[in-house]
């Protein structure tokens, strides 16, 4: 049994689908684990970490995929990556299917078993595997200090000799795993942070990390929680509604980061141009949902844009711009994922189809694209 | 009275010699404030803010000069700016003598009184005007952001669903106000912090934030610490034990803080390439010192500099990079320097050439060089 861990050739992706740690266990189930060289540098991991744990170095992709049964990666392939993994391997990594028909069907066409680790179902049992979650918690860290970073004050109330420093306040819009975590950022730093959703589950969230909440609580407001965790549109009354208490709250912040994804569709808009005029001189805005669309309006895919005297931040690819931390988790989350697939005895993968982790994962098996969000329509 | 606000014209000078809240106080005082425009924009301070706090904006550093009865800046002028400054002005900025006694003349030359705000002595009285500890505090602060930054990894444990992130390691070296700052900044963020320094009543400071003291405690380490409160200079023997300690200390570390300056001279030597060459990759080391020859081997000014996988960062002017935090409390500085030079009664600056925070400031008065370092020798 061969894995294979090529190098992300992906612009400015850093993160590496392997660590020493995830290395040994494989080693230990009976894996051969191959990593094509300099793989892990952008996570700061050497080809000699990745050999002491275990692994064979190949000189390139064409190498490293060579007889892989089973390829890790953090971006999806290119078409010429695709080309160099063998049928019947299984591949998994965040494969990005939404709009993109004809690449799920090049993976069936090429017999590779494609696993989107974003699919992982949110069930307890695959906590362990869930990579929006690892990668969102590193992402709302990593917000806020690109935003400390941006903001030409301290965080921190500062008594000195020569005055106060007032503290910075900070407003975080949508508490999803992101969301949480740059709660917490920003308050460890000493800011005065506040919180908006729009699911009612999350007023205590926010207030236990000692933030104040702040939403328009009414009826819609207590019923505006999916089944599987996100947040339900709302209706354009509850929307006009929410955007004025925003717009009073932003007028006051002086950090603001947006976290709101709807998975699948565009991100909505939640600070407006209006909104922005509104902001201190020296604000910082981070739009999280950049690339899906932008949560604030001006928001640039890899930009730092000012408008009205306000910064607006629009790093993309946020977990990798913490890639150690970020790969680490993420080759355990693929180490757990994998570990229950593999047979001990007979050494080799023996995977359930019925599963229903699998079942939520597998873009394709066979040939075939299996995924009901992406199968072709069964005739009636 | 007139003061007069030029704008910085260093490049990478972000900083503005005067706030609203200065503004405010001067014209209280009875002074009439001209600002150049656009001068606080790099500290989102906007024409229209001081116009609102009652200063009058001028289009340019000519018309701000003009009649300036006492000119506030950050950096000193270049001679240029110097050209436009009436005889018998005061001057008041950072004026880096050091090194350069015809910059020095030049003021003596113009007819200009200069006092150079970083020899502020280290008086009860004079605390509030001490431009070093406001802008090294908040340089603390920022050190600890740019390695935060830089750094791959989070500084805080992080428990997660896919495992645990372990806390990084942060080692100060070097705590004076900086250093503390950035002590209590690293463990704000959840690092674990240790720190160094020569001087025996820091022992106490570094523990009280919560960190670990490192130091060779031993005789000539008892008595290691000036009357103003700095560092001796250490026996070659003493730095040797202190070295062999820090090389151990330094290999564990993946945050390395240095802030160690001797006024005057070149910064000491602390972390040399044979200790980078130790560290872990991905490790972050931020020279606070780089521009006064650096306490780290092979940092440059301006750059970020990687060796053996270890970033070092070298920004200069690192107070500059908080610009708006560090202008409020340098205007603060500068406020409460002028205020007891104020006659209430006559609406006039009445000057006591004889005062202990006058004499160890003014660098020139009436025409001659009067500060004893740099005056001309006085023949016996």
């Amino acid at each position: 049994m061969k894995i294979g861990v090529p190098k992300e050739r992906r612009p400015g992706e850093s993160r590496v689908a392997a660590s020493p740690e995830t290395v040994r266990k494989f080693v230990g189930l009976g894996f051969d684990v191959t990593i094509e060289t300099g793989a892990g540098l952008g996570a700061a991991i050497t080809d000699d970490a990745f050999t002491a744990a275990g692994a064979t170095i190949a000189p390139d992709a064409a190498a490293t995929l060579a007889d892989a049964d089973v390829v890790l990666k953090v971006q999806r392939p290119e078409p010429e990556e695709l080309a160099l993994i063998k049928r019947g391997a299984k591949l998994a990594a965040i494969l990005s299917p939404y709009g993109d028909a004809d690449r799920v069907k090049s993976y069936a066409d090429a017999g590779v078993d494609a696993f989107a680790m974003e699919f992982i179902p949110r069930i307890t049992r695959a906590q362990s595997m869930d990579v929006l979650s690892s990668q969102a918690n590193l992402a709302g860290y990593r917000a806020v200090l690109d935003a400390a970073y941006e903001f030409g004050r301290a965080f921190p109330m500062m008594m000195t000799a020569a005055g106060t420093v007032p503290p910075a306040r900070a407003f975080i819009m949508g508490v999803g795993v992101a969301g949480l975590q740059a709660i917490a950022t920003a308050r460890r730093l000493g800011a005065i942070v506040s919180a908006t959703d729009v699911r009612p589950a999350t007023k205590e969230q926010v207030q236990s990390l000692g933030a104040t909440f702040v939403a328009v609580e009414d009826e819609e407001f207590q019923q505006a929680q999916t089944a599987g965790g996100y947040a339900k549109e709302m209706s354009p009354e509850y929307r006009a509604k929410q955007a004025a208490l925003v717009a009073e709250t932003i007028k006051k912040q002086d950090i603001v980061i947006t976290t709101a994804l709807i998975p699948g569709r565009k991100a909505p808009v939640l600070v407006t141009d209006a909104m922005l005029r509104t902001m201190k001189p020296g604000a910082v805005v981070v739009d999280l949902a950049v690339e899906q669309g932008g949560n604030v309006e001006g928001s640039e895919p890899g930009k730092i844009v000012e408008k009205y005297g306000v910064k607006i931040v629009g790093h993309t690819n946020v977990p990798s711009r913490i890639a150690v931390d970020s790969s680490a988790l993420y080759a355990k989350n693929l180490l757990n994922f994998l570990t229950p697939l593999v047979d001990k005895e007979a050494k080799a993968l023996k995977i359930d189809w019925n599963d229903e982790i699998i079942k939520g994962t597998a873009l394709t098996h066979d040939g075939a694209v299996v995924h009901p969000t992406f199968a072709p329509a069964v005739p009636p």
